[in-house]
């Protein structure tokens, strides 16, 4: 009864939602600290008497919003349902080629699944000792397009733009895809480079720096040709991907830069905070531009660490996958979130 | 830089959702009503501050809440963004076969598109001349699966059940999906045949008769082996594909049968009315088992009359395809409305 597709598909795994409220949740890059203000202040003046009417399939008011805020024009942006959507999206319209799709080996494993989803032949280029990314792999390869995240995940390491730009500059004919969910935390975004490189793709959500993974927001810029072809797609699935209160809700947000700006601030405060920590326990700590941070134990298996944390109610992120698997993935979370962490660890590595 | 298959995408049409809310809207079968009150004190009640977190994966309470209204196992249940993300699950999990898939050649025209989309090979089977699907038909050909809505759209003719499980009886290889969007308006549900037809997936939606368009939730019911699949394919695209406060109000939505029940009959009250009228306008009406009236008038063009009505800021449905071009689909709206709407309409019809 199922389609021959389904054998070899292989299924991504979200990272833990328990729905038990005691678990310090440092596992899915969450943002600790609630969405600005002035969402509450929207979600009270919802009328459900207009819930019956579907949602603008444009998602007009959103995009215009989101153009106003990067300065680019309303053609060049198209949102979707969680940035999750939106990459599946950009697969499916840029990635279906007769040559393999690039993306590094160590990136967000969801990649390989939407390569499986849409049938799409692909190749993993190594990431050099350091865990940069090595562009100049990539140009060696014949290819149907290039996918990657920066900063990446779930290393953190940001690429600067100057080595972007210079891959771009040899790579005009496919597309290339930068997934910026993490690029609030301090990077420099590559906005500035879309007027120049028609064949860009930018990916961005609301689900992080934006404290907002509960209403499923992401989008894309590119240029209006890309953007066209995203539209079409979209209206070939769900047309009407999202809702009238998410809209609404995400609008408010992208209102409130003062808000979003402070919150950035204190992350970043945090995560040096932990690094800090962390190097006290003896930790090697990859130098991190997100709101997480890639950690590694001299002393102890990271599958024993991330069970015991579990134990304990802490959850972190392990990935059993070659080359990372005896790293943890740690949400940057309040201070007192990171000081109960920093508790956990240190009692469990000095009473192994 | 596109891939190949955009070259041949049809897209979808949906219909117009215009901003001026000038408009008597009767061209998106949205209901006129508003939701259960229980959706406004929900909404009240939602904590904006713990939006920063992702919504559960699986969206378990909503999917027991629904186990338990429709008295079926939570393994029989499987949810997703509007009943159009869930459909798009169903061609892919189901339909790319050997054999092409199957559905009447007048029905929900987003078949069509879902099937380009992932490449799948169809054949679509005429209605009787009575607009009735033909099941003997179905069964004379070798085919991947059948998908068809109950009642049909945008006929608006209900099958009984009956002669669905002669269908089914004959047809246990494949899937058979049965889209009952437009079910509450006056048919009976096919969900008691779900245990005895493992192969049977019916799929719902919140935005029709729960006057819930605005936040996209629908829903499949089938055996759990089918929506085993139908979750390892959402996790193949969209892990989160429904957010918190879309949840939230769906459940609740379904805790108010009182209001929901009394909505239904006001409907179908208000489409007899509607019926009426329009007789007496001349106008040949199929008989409808949902909330709207699929209509055609000998004396004048369906698509002058659709533009006459659209200047006049009444908003119906117009279908440039062939068997149908020569018809209307128009939602029952609410009283006032449907005067609105006949008042136009003799205007219309006796100043050509």
């Amino acid at each position: 009864m199922l389609s021959a597709v389904l054998k070899s598909l292989s299924v991504y795994e979200a990272g833990e939602q328990p729905q038990d409220r005691d678990f310090i949740k440092l596992n899915t890059n969450e943002n600790p600290y609630p969405p600005s203000k002035k969402v509450d202040r929207v979600l009270r003046k919802i009328n459900y008497q207009k819930l019956n009417l579907y949602p603008d399939p444009d998602s007009n008011r959103l995009t215009e919003e989101l153009a106003r805020y990067h300065k680019v024009a309303k053609e060049n942006i198209f949102v979707g349902n969680g940035s999750d959507e939106v990459l599946a999206f950009c697969f499916y319209s840029f990635f279906k080629q007769d040559e393999p799709l690039l993306f590094p080996n160590i990136t967000y494993s969801f990649y390989k699944t939407y390569a499986s989803f849409f049938d799409i032949d692909y190749k993993t280029i190594s990431l050099d000792k350091k865990f940069n990314i090595d562009f100049s792999k990539f140009l060696q390869q014949k290819s149907g397009g290039i996918i990657f995240a920066n900063p990446n995940a779930p290393t953190g390491i940001y690429e600067n733009i100057a080595r972007i730009k210079k891959l771009l500059q040899s790579y005009q004919e496919k597309v290339v895809v930068i997934d910026e969910a993490y690029i609030d935390f301090g990077g420099e975004s590559c906005i500035s480079l879309l007027g120049q490189y028609p064949n860009l793709v930018i990916v961005r959500t609301f689900s992080k720096a934006r404290s907002l993974a509960g209403i499923r927001v992401g989008y894309v810029m590119a240029s209006s040709f890309l953007i066209n072809a995203l539209n079409r797609v979209k209206n070939s699935f769900n047309s009407y991907p999202i809702g009238t209160i998410a809209s609404k809700i995400a609008i408010c947000s992208l209102r409130d830069d003062e808000y979003f700006n402070k919150t950035i601030k204190k992350i970043i405060k945090n995560r040096l905070y932990l690094c800090e920590k962390l190097k006290e326990l003896n930790f090697k700590i990859l130098p991190s531009f997100t709101n997480f941070v890639f950690v590694t134990c001299k002393d102890f298996s990271a599958q024993v660490l991330y069970k015991k944390l579990k134990e304990k109610k802490v959850l972190v992120r392990y990935f059993a996958d070659d080359n990372i698997d005896n790293f943890l993935r740690i949400t940057v979370g309040t201070k007192s979130q990171i000081k109960r962490l920093i508790e956990n660890l240190r009692n469990i590595l000095s009473n192994p």
